[in-house]
């Protein structure tokens, strides 16, 4: 990861991208990806950012970026797709204000002390207006949230009771340098805040939003995930349990994305999230939360399936989804043209689809178009249209075909449908054999080093652990991710001190 | 309007309202709105976001309210609309960060001094990090986006420039009344910013902004609307003209809803949004901006169209379309329960279809849904279903019609093509003499007392015509909106001075 390399409250774009001109996608950049993935992941993915255009390193506030209409189409459409799960399955939107006053961070302590040096603080209003506390920008919503929920929930009647809310969360984050989607001190989320009347049910909610992460990331995003319970350690701040979702890479290195908390009565306590039960009894709610961080998540997917040509994209997230260049010589481009013309008015009723007229060469325009990313390009040319041709390349192989005209529309609805799949299987299998068995800490920093993630014993997730979690991050440079959910415990000896292992964990370096 | 009565940072809910208990759509509300719209619209509208549980007044911090489900369900909608139209017209999405810099905002000096007592500042971190400037949570985004734009914008291919970004924005407005939706610290917009060569392409954006305007508010949201150019006291700091829509309500009273900013190049030279122009020759840009407050349409939508039973919505943005309430006997239970989920079945398919199977009166479910503004309800009890009928009521009149249960897919399609624009209809009939035209101020007075809108002479709506302005205020208690976009000047004499008339205005009472 790049670091930030000054600190007069501007982030440096990285050396090798700083200099080029911006395009806005009028004039084509020909240059292509000139860093490879595999050797560079960090220099690939500033130039991706940078060349693609996703997203402006200039503003002029640390660790803040400007998202570009490239990645905000496709975010928009992430959110459609979380949003239209999450309320399938029951959850209401709210919209709640983003500033919450000190005195509710104060209530519940572990959150507080986990957050408290995270949070800006709002002071003071331009007209010398003067606050009786201070007033932080939402670091997350738990206690803007439950304090009303003390007010909405009342009995048995309303429960469960299921409310999301996309918005945006601040974290100033100190230590960690900023990469834009991945990590900044601003980004775009969607939290939901549930009750029951039961631990049970309220477990229940976490497995649901165990599916939920894999319907949409796995299935729609073609983003390959695995779900961790985190160690005591490295759990939400005032949660019982944390599941977070591990997205794989092809470094070897994992990215935390949407992560679900139990927080019991933890919360319910302080803030008087109380309901009148059947049985005439007042009772404290079971909480919990659930926060797909769509801007991060947006990050690891251009990421995890971006290649040295540029971004490639789940089909229905891509901004355009076909792209049409005429290859145009003097004698016949009005045929051509017309053509051209013809498909993109059919193409345009069933994809967002766009005809590139722009006087640059054709080879340009294939460059420009794979780095942003668009699934499928068409090429009709006087030679083409001679023989009532045409030739789609897809973006994810490369793989160019000549069809029939005629048969244009029948070839596209079949990639189309398949595409997305395609994307999520490719992913799927590149991690087969990504978990390797580690006996001791030399097994693992081999396994780590050579791309690897390990599954090893571990004397204890609980607080008393680790210290053997810290010998490995000094060890190896990886972290223990937590025990895979659903998975049975196998293991005898833990990796570090040879204790009798209480879990089985993994093991992975991270972003 | 009610007044915040206590400065302890909360909010009181109005006394009327105030210890009603929470239902959340699950303990149905028997009691309907108690309050006239025509009496005392203040109260009504209270009421109204109470018990249609819009909005919750009960937050923690002055001025900044929570929007519940059934609100935010219309919202999200709304501003799908509004986006479709902006991109439509090819306006392409930004996220910006939502923090500014105080030395941006100093740039442009009118504009400092317009926002700058509204500002709510960021001055530290939980960590104790100190910022060398203060941040400013946006009051708008100007000062943010034309120090990017001065990156974006190289050459006159970059031109035209569109852009917008839905997103909230704070201003700590410090005299004003909070009033959920129309006036809070925080609300929720959409903000275009565009630029462009030449003064006459910006002028031609102003009249789009316009358009589309007429055409989301006006055909889509059934609120009836007037653009005005406002006086130069009253225009957007740092604008050349201001151009924005009054919603017109039955009180009289007008609404101030989306306004387009000609900026001309008073923003594009502080920020030095320049451009290579065709001749060789670098120029300023020229840059309007466009701000439909989506939160605060939503507020004037409700109060403009409802009623005193409730909620009437327009059919697209309805959060449930058709209610469908089976009036049950105990010996006709099954076979009436049977049909009514026959018909949900159907009905899910092609409208947000909700059956109300709660063990409550019918009556009670038909306020409770009425107050909800669900605009169809279908009634089905033994005797209909004796005869193969069933009833159909829609919301925005009243109506009550008896059909063939197999016609009723047929007369749905029918009332939900027509349904808003007969919203908008009657409510543009309503405002056929709503302009009188007046002579002196006695005459004024007299008309916005009847709930018009004048019509009158003005020495002058630039700044030498601020003095008489105020007097109409004092005298009238209503406010000179401006002219009338498009409208020729007509009239002789200053309707307070009796100085010659420069300018053809309107004048009225406004929220």
């Amino acid at each position: 990861m790049h670091k930030e390399n000054n600190n007069k409250g501007e982030i440096q774009q990285p050396a090798t991208t700083k200099m080029a001109k911006k395009t806005d996608g009028k004039e084509p950049d020909t240059k292509g990806i000139t860093c490879s993935k595999e050797d560079n992941f960090s220099d690939w993915y500033s130039e991706l950012v940078q060349k693609a255009e996703l997203a402006d390193l200039r503003y002029n506030i640390k660790g803040f970026v400007c998202y570009m209409p490239w990645a905000v189409l496709s975010i928009k459409k992430m959110y459609e797709k979380y949003e239209r799960v999450l309320e399938r399955n029951g959850h209401l939107p709210l919209i709640m204000p983003s500033l919450i006053p000190e005195s509710n961070f104060l209530l519940e302590s572990s959150h507080v002390a986990g957050f408290a040096p995270e949070v800006f603080w709002v002071t003071e209003t331009g007209a010398g207006e003067k606050f009786q506390e201070r007033l932080a920008l939402r670091p997350t919503s738990e206690t803007a949230l439950y304090r009303m929920y003390s007010y909405w929930i009342r009995s048995y009647n309303d429960l469960p009771f299921k409310r999301y809310q996309s918005c945006q969360v601040w974290r100033a984050e100190a230590t960690k340098a900023t990469r834009p989607f991945l990590r900044a001190r601003e980004f775009h989320w969607i939290e939901a805040h549930n009750v029951y009347a039961t631990m049970d049910e309220a477990k229940a909610q976490v497995l649901e939003d165990m599916d939920m992460a894999y319907e949409v990331l796995q299935d729609e995003f073609a983003i390959p995930i695995i779900f961790f319970q985190r160690p005591q350690w490295d759990k939400f701040p005032g949660a019982i349990h944390t599941y977070a979702a591990d997205a794989l890479m092809d470094s070897g290195k994992v990215i935390q994305l949407p992560s679900t908390h139990l927080l019991g009565q933890n919360f319910s306590k302080p803030f008087n999230v109380k309901f009148m039960d059947k049985d005439g009894i007042e009772k404290y709610g079971y909480i919990t939360c659930y926060g797909p961080a769509i801007s991060r998540i947006y990050g690891a997917m251009i990421a995890i399936l971006g290649d040295d040509k540029g971004l490639i994209l789940p089909f229905d997230l891509a901004p355009k989804q076909v792209v049409i260049v005429p290859i145009i010589f003097k004698e016949s481009d009005d045929a051509v043209l017309k053509k051209c013309q013809e498909i993109e008015k059919i193409l345009t009723k069933k994809y967002r689809t766009h005809l590139d007229l722009r006087t640059v060469s054709a080879g340009e325009k294939y460059n420009h178009w794979e780095i942003k990313g668009i699934p499928i390009r068409l090429e009709l040319g006087p030679r083409d249209l001679a023989k009532d041709e045409i030739i789609i390349v897809t973006r994810k192989d490369g793989k160019k075909k000549s069809v029939k005209i005629e048969e244009l529309s029948h070839e596209l609805s079949h990639i189309a449908s398949t595409y997305t799949n395609d994307l999520k299987d490719a992913q799927l299998a590149k991690f087969k054999d990504f978990v390797v068995d580690c006996e001791n800490i030399a097994e693992v920093k081999l396994a780590v080093d050579n791309k690897k993630m390990v599954r090893a014993g571990f004397c204890s997730t609980e607080l008393d652990g680790e210290k053997c979690a810290a010998i490995v991050e000094k060890e190896t440079g990886a972290f223990v991710r937590g025990t895979k959910f659903g998975e049975k415990h196998s293991k005898h000896k833990c990796v570090v001190c040879n204790k009798p292992a209480k879990d089985t964990v993994y093991i992975a370096k991270s972003y």
